[in-house]
């Protein structure tokens, strides 16, 4: 059964979830993201078939988040490796990874491990806020409208919502 | 074939995948931030099954994103509000909205809709930060460590990559 595709979506959280709603991807990213660049070293630390391995490697070379490089030439080995767009990905994993700290342990409890920084050693913990003012984004604070200006896409006017 | 389970991983991410990689559910919930509560609302936004949205709005309740209410009694219908904890969500779609919206258009285009601060009218755009230095996060400054403090499930000592 084919699913619906949201690739085309007008929508980016709708075309993004086309990309990262494939089963196993937002794990393969993480991984990349640990440093792994090898097939056998994602497909040992995620215990996935190597098929769906190949697919989910495939799409993102694909949609230009990792890039295929040849790293031996006899027998020809390939690793993959981050690309610009598939770095800038991260901040997403890393939403994730703070609501899914927040509140998918039981209460009173949490993940066993946590993100710091490398330099100073401090925790580090993900917020998503708006970028021009540094507040926290609230839902009940944001509509959704028409683009205004900036880019060719941009229709003229307010917002639909 | 079932799927493998990622809801027990000791990972945030994992355990966060586990709920929106099933397909459609992030969509479900994009609607929920919209303002709708109710099953047809959803349908009609969404076109999908009725069978497939019963079955994403049943889990996003046993998961406690949304709350299920009777809103009215002869013939019983029910509404789906988002509770804290799927409020709480909101910050990741963020943060798929700003990556897709950088990522997933042509170059010099982008997506019709932008989001806005309901009460000054400014754009919003979201960006993750580490929430005590409001530096935008960067994969290459963090490293995944042994949780040091706060809370029971930690562990004492540095971390382990």
């Amino acid at each position: 059964m084919r699913r619906t595709r949201f690739d085309h979506s007008p929508c980016p959280i709708a075309r993004t979830t086309d990309l990262i709603g494939d089963w196993w991807t937002p794990m393969v990213l993480r991984e990349a993201f640990l440093g792994r660049r090898r097939f056998d070293e994602f497909q040992q630390a995620l215990d996935l078939s190597r098929g769906v391995l190949a697919q989910r490697l495939g799409r993102l070379v694909d949609e230009g988040l990792l890039e295929k490089r040849l790293y031996q030439e006899r027998p020809p080995r390939h690793e993959y490796v981050l690309t610009e767009k598939g770095r800038a990905f991260y901040p997403v994993l890393a939403a994730m990874w703070r609501w899914g700290s927040d509140w998918l342990w039981e209460p009173g409890t949490g993940p066993a491990f946590e993100l710091y920084d490398r330099d100073s050693g401090r925790p580090i913990r993900p917020r998503v806020v708006d970028e021009e003012t540094g507040l926290p984004i609230d839902v009940r604070r944001v509509r959704v409208g028409s683009r205004r200006r900036d880019r060719p896409a941009g229709e003229p006017g307010g917002g639909a919502r």
